[in-house]
């Protein structure tokens, strides 16, 4: 399984290329709040002097991925090719989308699929069928695992002694009055959502909203994503009937053709 | 205004760094039918030697951006930072997301938006209904901007210098019987696009797939952007009343809003 190997990672060497880490530390030090920069500000986010920021940019322009108005660098679209080689190579989203438009569909609610980078969980997927209270959930879009359903199951999926030490290390907080926030009360609850198969998560991560998950297993059991619903409270004060067994029977449908395209993610 | 000063690019000199020309290049080397590859895969297909790949590889895992599995290389959710440093920055996909919404529970069909890159349109954001027969279709997704509405619209809204390089240059094919290829025909359709305010695309893309485009302004009146929906042939033999009106007053709306955030795309 290729998603839990980065600890292969090793410190800065001579194999170590400081230029690379340099250009993409470029890439993201554009945000929401720095859409365009000068070369002044780029120099300043990043740490680098002028006269290097100058030459990363010069050549991220020259490559297509940055744009320069005589004073501004801004981001161009085709940055975008660099995550979608991500997803087009991890083929889930593909074989996810159309169960994910059809619980949908079939719910009127909006529905997702993520899976577990480092401590945080990453949107790949998504069908949003009405505006709900969190907005501007997107393919990319990352949440805290602890607080979010399909976290939830995505850490009981975790070997045990990498849920240890995920708990060693992950820093809780109380996102909302009702979020799970001490590490024994959080591992028991992933008991009980590994036991059970679905997780639900109930105003933990927003006052309002509420979503269950359940899992995708590859071929070989192993959880490798998950997907869920997410509903606003003020549109159902309890949680309908039937989106748990919903949940559950469309991750069991995309297990299947996760398994029988021998999709390794 | 940023997104047409790319013709700043300059031949590689000594500004340019290789390094990172290098590394980007490993990552795009990873795609739907190379998700995971040996170094001496990615050696073959980066054109790089085995100790080059071997050092950017050897970089992009230490910064968390791929995974090695002991025989195997693959792409980490990290990626999709970089592609999300765009959207947010762009702002855009946000402000969007509510009307494309509103307009796809009215109309019952996906709503899309797009910017144009080169000669592309990529899709920044898109809210899918259904399963229409172009399945996959998410952000960053591409299109050649010739057979697709909101392509239209983009080309019809470019400065008369810029298009007429567009179409001196562009490679026009028949993607189905039906698509406009010759560029004196694409011009006199860019000149009703332009007029109108709108354009449909009937099945010049895909059999059996029509869409209607309409242009987002910015508040200097440019187009920046396009908003589409999109249609199954074989749902409504006819574009049913109402859907060019729908298009137009959703793209108004995000427009207006546009302008007031002062958003520059």
């Amino acid at each position: 399984m290729l998603s839990r190997m980065t600890d292969a990672r090793t410190p800065p060497g001579d194999q170590y290329v400081q230029s690379l880490a340099r250009g993409l530390s470029v890439i993201t030090a554009f945000d929401a709040d720095h859409p365009a920069m000068t070369l002044s500000d780029i120099a300043a986010r990043t740490g680098l002097s002028r006269a290097t920021a100058r030459r990363f940019l010069h050549t991220l322009v020259e490559l297509g991925y940055v744009r320069f108005d005589g004073k501004q660098f801004a981001l161009t679209p085709q940055v975008l090719r660099l995550g979608t080689a991500y997803l087009s190579g991890l083929g889930l989203p593909q074989i996810a989308q159309p169960h994910l438009e059809q619980l949908s569909a079939r719910l009127g609610e909006s529905t997702s699929a993520a899976v577990l980078d480092g401590d945080e969980i990453v949107y790949v997927a998504r069908v949003a069928t009405r505006r709900i209270m969190t907005v501007g959930i997107t393919v990319g879009t990352r949440f805290p695992a602890y607080a979010t359903s399909m976290g939830r199951v995505l850490l009981a999926g975790l070997p045990a002694q990498e849920l240890d030490a995920y708990l060693a290390r992950a820093s809780l907080d109380a996102l909302t009055g009702r979020t799970l926030h001490d590490a024994a009360s959080l591992r028991a609850e992933l008991d009980r959502v590994r036991a059970q198969g679905w997780a639900l998560v109930d105003q933990e991560l927003e006052a309002g909203l509420r979503s269950v998950a359940a899992p995708l297993r590859d071929g070989e059991d192993r959880v490798v994503a998950a997907i869920n619903v997410s509903t606003s409270t003020h549109a159902h004060p309890e949680l309908p009937e039937g989106y748990v067994d919903a949940v559950v029977a469309a991750a069991r449908a995309i297990s299947a053709d996760v398994a029988s395209a021998g999709l390794r993610v």
